[in-house]
């Protein structure tokens, strides 16, 4: 690593160690929200501590019951949803979501999470954190709930970019294979490469190279690779990783979850019509409730930024108490696994691919579904 | 229109003038299936007739007890799910699909549907069919499960090409409103162009423009333009018709059947746990058989190629009697409509759109949502 700045996970797990930089500004909900789900995860992580940045006056009221774990660090201007990138990386070094990411840049924290703009994010992100070498585009990855045994599959991009070429999608392979590994403990992820068919002869220019660089470099990855995956496969057993330019699969992305928005909306329609039907919708809570936990977007809230030195969760700008701790704790799963470091080494041995070497990851964290490292953290 | 063939469609519906062909082949089940679903169709349609191509000694034992109202039509070869589309073209004259195609193609047919290879019907269809006038790329439609009050909404192309340029999406706009107001009785159609945010200056450049042809066609195709929409918006009802390339309509619509493949799957193992749970399932089934027959794919089986001289309907492959008689009806409903006249119609009109013109669209005809017709078209 060129980079002498200091960086996210540059340090193992260790009692007290763990500290996460929080943008308390820029979420649909305000910092109200924002610090409730503060609140409940420091609640289950007694050794984090947090720095939540926004104004002052506003949010040091807020934080007090929280006590000394968290520290606000001031920032008196806040990035709108309506602001433009490029404005932001301009003008925005008085933004809690600059002041947030430069916790991280400045090795204070060990990942950032920010409800806000998610463009205006990526672009602080990369003029501050910088990408890593060998990385073009970064990504954002997602989790999406699954038939695997984890419960969840990763895609990635799901929208930092519009485009992206073969030599993109290897990367993308690369760094997913990463966030499975160290995000879900799983072990040997099974990659997929999206397309619209499974047959070789099918899809774009791009995809078939991509399709190449990917099946050769299984061996040095420690991955196993499935082919070409259909929408279909997305939340299936048969594959742990889809790999995908933002473009597609940010549409995939919005698809699957208005699909569950559709379908949770009939199903209430179907309860809630006569009487017979409202008693079986009331016997059925917790089967439904049971249910709607497996497929809540809040609990696998976060999109990770893949490729920069650091580590950056978007949380959804709609994120709820719920919704941010989720974000918060897997900023602290990922933080406390050192995973920019590891991305960082898979992504120069993607580079050296050509080479021989010895595999470069560290190797599985077993870590459980998203749900999961809550309990084991404090362990 | 300058093709001097006859096709599909040419005369309004009258009693007794419904003729569908049918390849009985290529199917997943096989014949049988196909024709028990002709033989539900017929039931409710006593005035249909149908030409059944494929192998005479397999058929006509199969097409027995439905009486005279089906005639089957020789053909030895099948197209199997495998063959390329190149190879079929080449060598596939005396298949069930080529046969078929060419019923509509001859007039005899005002519609057609296959169950077979996707790839191997649109090839066939091109090449039997042609494009109409000023379609370069032909567009696969499909319905999609809504929350708008017909409970559906059209997208395309999911899958025709891989690949649509602005002029392209200006036709998918064009034709998508016919298939709405055809299809789905709405006689002023709402239309979205699918991007990955709702600014105007987010996504691919070819998007940009279409945006804005899009947007000035509004008038003479009588059709709102809702602008961009997202994947969430697919389902909603926001919007009616949605526009967008072949790869990521496919990748879209095969992303929601695999949310709600997966959301079925978790709903069936929340209700099969604990006694509680299955008694709540019990008298929840007709609540859950409602809201199952709404999100239903076979019932909404059958996608439209749109831009040919002639109406083809492209069946799922694993259609059980169900889907097959769906599209069956689907067909019945767009033959009797004289739908690929309209879609002419409102091609050409696009052709001339800058200049000054009377629209030229049928106007809606009320149809009712995919299920409703069956019902009316008996009256």
């Amino acid at each position: 690593m060129a980079d002498p700045r200091p960086s996210s996970g540059t340090e193992p797990p260790r009692a007290g160690g763990l500290v996460l930089s929080l943008d308390a500004m820029g979420g649909d909900r305000g910092p109200e929200a924002v610090v409730a789900g503060l609140g409940r995860f420091l609640a289950k992580q007694p050794e984090a501590r947090v720095l939540l940045h926004g104004p002052e006056g506003l949010l040091t009221p807020l934080a007090r019951p929280l006590g000394e774990r968290v520290r606000v660090v001031h920032a008196p201007d806040v990035v709108a949803m309506t602001d433009k990138p490029s404005q932001v990386m301009r003008n925005g070094k008085g933004t809690s979501m600059w002041s947030a990411v430069d916790s991280v840049r400045d090795g204070e924290a060990q990942a950032v999470v920010s409800c806000g703009n998610t463009g205006a994010l990526m672009a602080v992100s990369m003029l501050r954190l910088r990408k890593l070498p060998g990385v073009n585009r970064p990504a954002i990855a997602c989790l999406w709930p699954s038939l695997n045994p984890m419960g969840f599959n990763v895609m990635l991009d799901v929208g930092a970019d519009i485009r992206a070429d073969a030599e993109d999608l290897l990367v993308y392979a690369l760094m997913g294979t990463s966030y499975a590994r160290q995000g879900l403990g799983i072990a040997r992820p099974r990659v997929g490469l999206l397309n619209v068919g499974t047959e070789e002869h099918k899809g774009r220019p791009e995809l078939k190279d991509a399709h190449d660089l990917i099946g050769g470099a299984t061996a040095k990855g420690e991955f196993d690779y499935v082919g070409f995956v259909e929408g279909g496969d997305i939340p299936s057993n048969r594959v742990d990783v889809i790999v995908t330019d933002g473009f597609t699969g940010n549409v995939a992305l919005k698809t699957g979850e208005g699909t569950a928005t559709l379908i949770s909306t009939l199903l209430r329609e179907a309860f809630g019509r006569g009487p017979l039907s409202k008693m079986a919708g009331l016997l059925a809570l917790p089967s439904l409730q049971q249910f709607r936990k497996r497929v809540d977007p809040r609990r696998v809230n976060g999109g990770v930024f893949l490729g920069l030195n650091g580590t950056v969760i978007k949380s959804h700008g709609s994120a709820d108490e719920t919704g941010v701790a989720a974000a918060l704790r897997l900023a602290g799963r990922l933080g406390a696994a050192g995973f920019a470091e590891r991305i960082a080494a898979r992504v120069a041995s993607a580079v050296a691919l050509a080479q021989d070497g010895t595999p470069m990851d560290g190797g599985a964290t077993p870590a459980g579904g998203p749900e999961a490292p809550e309990e084991q953290q404090q362990s």
